[in-house]
């Protein structure tokens, strides 16, 4: 195995252990050490690959976002009508969520401990992520929509996705497959509808 | 002036700035040399009325969610029909949200930070918060509901209200009016629409 790639199952198990912890205890009462502990490493082994702990915040954050786009204009392109795109959309979002919890959860609590550098690469990342979901909802409604009404259309939409990690249990009666279906359900109609409702 | 409400005015400014501090800066990174500092009082004066920096976190949010409380169930009661009920209840949400955006804000953020028999009351007065809600929305959608699909319509419909603190500036483009709005707009019809499918 090339050292570059043992390096970087390393830092993964790294980030790993980290995101679990600073999903449950928080990023700031979590130290390097707690995160060296729960990776079965030496605080020195850390360090070789993390030269601060806001660097595993950013390896842990950067990596999720690279996640959520991996493919993700690819696969869309291949899915022929909007409709079928947003509840593509949809499920995915809640897939990759639910099975990432650790990191989507650091993600929404502690992205602003990033130091303004690493902020800004993952803002970027996160930017990316929002133009997909705002040029296929101008697909779905069809015609043209103010900017400002587009942009709070799609953060409701995320809204509703991002809310979960407040409230949702994945073993409990409610499948994800069953929540993905019902945030679509409720969207996709009353998007329409009030985007009817304007225009009317 | 009473005493008793001399006090009150002092514990309603110090958690004023206490608010402010905690949703800026985090709860764990604010002192309360800090608060003291910010509430214009010698330190010695703010553990004159909290004994600690938890009792002030408990002060502003038990307050937070006796406002969105305060004379709810009366005032949805004037209301004649349940499609006008739930505008209602989503557009004070947002009008309280945004004019308490500190408390809110740390509401979101720092509420796990508070000792166990403070985090059990606050959860009692939000529990009741839900109850309203999920009643309401039995009433608009007529028949019975299974609860788990309740519930997750309940939250669906806070996600929407609750993620604006992550983009949404009520000095921007959209007023606070036009979100409610959408958000209603989009949920009224989405959440009946899904609902029907699901009895279809």
């Amino acid at each position: 195995m090339a050292k570059s790639s043992t390096e970087h199952i390393k830092k993964i198990r790294i980030g790993r252990a980290a995101a679990k912890l600073f999903s449950e205890t928080g990023y700031l009462d979590t130290s390097m050490s707690e995160i060296a502990s729960a990776a079965r490493m030496s605080k020195g082994g850390v360090f070789h690959y993390f030269s601060a702990k806001d660097e595993v915040l950013c390896f842990i954050l950067c990596n999720y976002m690279d996640l959520v786009l991996e493919r993700l204009e690819e696969d869309l392109e291949k899915i022929g009508d909007s409709f079928s795109r947003l509840q593509f959309f949809i499920s995915r979002h809640i897939e990759l969520y639910e099975k990432n919890a650790a990191e989507s959860r650091t993600l929404l609590h502690e992205a602003h401990n990033l130091p303004p550098k690493h902020f800004k690469i993952l803002a970027e990342k996160e930017k990316k992520y929002f133009q997909v979901l705002a040029n296929l909802l101008l697909d779905y409604l069809g015609g043209s929509i103010p900017k400002a009404r587009l942009t709070a259309m799609a953060f409701t939409l995320f809204g509703m996705c991002n809310w979960i990690y407040q409230w949702y249990d994945p073993k409990g009666t409610l499948t994800p497959k069953e929540l993905s279906e019902m945030i679509f359900g409720i969207f996709s109609a009353g998007v329409n509808s009030y985007e009817q409702s304007k225009r009317a």
